[in-house]
């Protein structure tokens, strides 16, 4: 009975023309949150159109809560669950039951795909059944479906995001009004931008478990969010947002993942982008990302991050692709070596004293690394001056190399300060 | 034979695992020109890996060209004909009847989708086969899939999109150097941004025909191309653009379709957007796509417009949609009415000779119909002085009839220039 239900097609019971009412597809809520409760007022709304449309009616069979439902229950009675609980305690649990049981499965909880992605996919393909997960990443901005579907002859070798609203509207602040981390952070968190507890989003770990999703569909390597080296915005001071901006650049917290000498690398850090990135344009708590392909040069897809509706309109757009088969699932995973030491061009901050040729003996230390300066802003005087430049790409390792000699010269103070620098096609 | 081919499913025929050699999926390409041949390449570049994923072989079964193959012949032989030929004679002809016996189709051809929607997904429909053509609005950008797709659960409002790269091209090169239109033209035309006959393109008919199939999409109303109203960007001029910079402004060649009191309006224009707006930092030859739901906000899909290798990569991606069923066919269109008359922000440039109290006199004619400015810039002096202003938003018809009357003012020379205006999110 279930499997019927859940492969109803286009016209085949009641669709335009026909006389009979549309058979009814039924849909288990787990969660009702922000996200599951407007999943359910959103149905409401568009129950209607999607019967007109698909041939047949979603309907509510359950909310499971915290004090209210029972699971097995909900279960029994569902063609599909959403989920809409996040963490993995008991989400994981519930999700893996309902694939086992032969229900799809359409869910917003990136914990869960970044952690568990191997187990649950390998649970989909043995049910054969559908497990879409579009509004885990970047809400209502399709990149699921464009890296699986659009992009599914494609050959893609980088993904660049930025996949963390509340890091780029915190960004965004400091850019526009000079603010400091902390007031910018302050303000995300009265507008409710941000949580009261922001570490999961300023430290970079939730950009982190997006970008192992993204990885594993872009590449068909089991990427997990432990294995994504992440960098946080903490430490950025509104006085490197400043220089940059006079060398024409833009911060943002940059999720990256490429194909590098038949390896993987994914990471996700602070960087500096040029104007003319189709990335540096994203502005506030909105995502977007960046995909390149050889065929294709590169897409870009922008939109609002996470909010309660767009991430119901997410899963409602899931919903109805279950609704309409084939399944969706990703092959196999295959292994892929992880590479940690890529070529990226930097940004470098150094605060020097008061001494002749400092410029000079900084370009020769970088020089004999092989790292040669783009553009350099001096700022100050005697005591109180800075550097502040931008290298040409370089392998990261060399350039390290080269600030830690540089870091020991008498006359710099502090330690030098490094932020990658992104560059576009139009800079 | 063919239609079991045609629903193959993933695992169904040597995927992952199995023994037996992959079953062939069999494809006819008409036509052989830059983007047939560049699909015939890439196709035999990404075979392997889609059969891999898929569990059948994608193989070419015949290739029709103006002086060889016969169209009935490939036809036999093919489960999905990739329609590359441009036009509708013959196209129109062959892909109805491609449909008609039971082959998907995968087409890049405006002209056909925006003159004769109604018969090819009627013909698709009755068949219960699909018809896919991603490839004939902006390249590559997966627009039509996110639309019919990601969207199917929403309510779309509007759609704005940068849907010709040529004019974009254009007048990307006219804001960063200044030249004249027929300068930049010629320089589109030297490195092959722009054909020896510009006109499709610079008319904004190329605009039109794409509008016309997003409008069908979005809206599921039966708009061709006939029903919507074009201007081009043949008497922009290099001041207009340097006096729009001055207010913050940039100009665009922009496809609009929005509902309007329970109708619609589509249409192409040269606009100004402000710089926050998600489609003014879309430069060059790129394309994009702007849609607005009350669910979503809005999301932006970004990246090259047509070319050979996108195009085709396009098509493959459709292609492979194809492989996996099921059918993909918009519901019915429902006629729907379309509105003319709408509001918008303008910008108003009036040469004036050296008079007193001109500016007030214009701000007198506009406040007369309800037209107020948001902003003026006054250029030059005595008989050479200019205003260029942008109004807020306001009826067409009422600022029309405002324009009608400024142009008959003695001091005003030659006729005031007029060109939409567009707010964004983050003006």
């Amino acid at each position: 009975m279930t499997s019927e239900l859940a492969s109803v097609r286009p016209g085949a019971a009641g669709g335009p023309g026909g006389v009979s009412p549309p058979a009814s597809f039924r849909i288990g809520v787990l969660g009702n949150g922000t996200v599951g409760a407007a999943f359910v007022e959103l149905l409401g709304q568009r129950a209607d159109a999607i019967a007109d449309e698909v041939g047949a009616r979603p309907e509510i069979s359950g909310v499971l809560t915290r004090s209210r439902g029972d699971f097995g229950d909900i279960l029994d009675r569902s063609d599909l669950i959403v989920e809409a609980i996040g963490g993995t305690d008991p989400a994981l649990e519930h999700v893996l039951a309902a694939l086992r049981a032969g229900r799809h499965v359409v869910s917003a909880n990136k914990q869960l795909l970044s952690r568990h992605g191997d187990e649950l996919f390998d649970a989909a393909a043995a049910s054969g059944v559908q497990l879409r997960f579009e509004a885990a990443v970047a809400g209502v901005v399709p990149v699921i479906r464009v890296i699986s579907e659009t992009l599914a002859g494609a050959h893609i070798e980088r993904v660049n995001g930025i996949v963390n609203g509340t890091t780029n509207f915190i960004l965004t602040a400091m850019e526009r009004t000079g603010a400091t981390y902390e007031d910018a952070l302050a303000e995300a968190q009265a507008l409710g931008y941000a949580e009261a507890d922001p570490t999961e989003d300023v430290s970079g770990l939730d950009a982190a478990a997006k970008m192992a999703i993204l990885a594993r569909l872009a590449f068909g390597a089991p990427v997990h969010v432990e294995d994504v080296p992440c960098e946080g915005i903490e430490s950025v001071t509104a006085e490197d947002i400043a220089y940059a901006r006079e060398l024409g650049l833009s911060l943002k917290l940059i999720g990256s993942a490429e194909r590098i000498d038949g390896g993987l690398a994914v990471s996700v850090y602070p960087a500096f982008l040029y104007a003319g990135h189709p990335l540096a344009a994203v502005h506030g708590s909105f995502n977007a990302v960046t995909i390149e392909s050889p065929a294709i040069t590169e897409i870009t897809l922008s939109g609002p991050g996470a909010g309660g509706s767009q991430t119901a309109s997410a899963l409602l757009g899931d919903v109805i692709s279950a609704m309409i088969p084939p399944p969706f699932a990703p092959p196999p995973a295959v292994p892929t070596r992880l590479v940690t030491d890529t070529v990226s061009a930097f940004y470098l901050h150094v605060d020097v004293g008061d001494h002749p040729g400092v410029l000079a003996q900084v370009a020769e230390l970088l020089g004999l690394q092989g790292v040669s300066i783009k553009s350099v802003v001096q700022k100050g005087m005697g005591v109180d001056a800075r550097l502040a430049m931008v290298m040409h790409p370089v392998l990261e390792s060399k350039f390290r190399a080269a600030v830690t000699l540089i870091s020991r010269l008498e006359f710099v103070r502090g330690e030098p300060r490094v932020i990658r620098v992104i560059e576009g096609v139009f800079e």
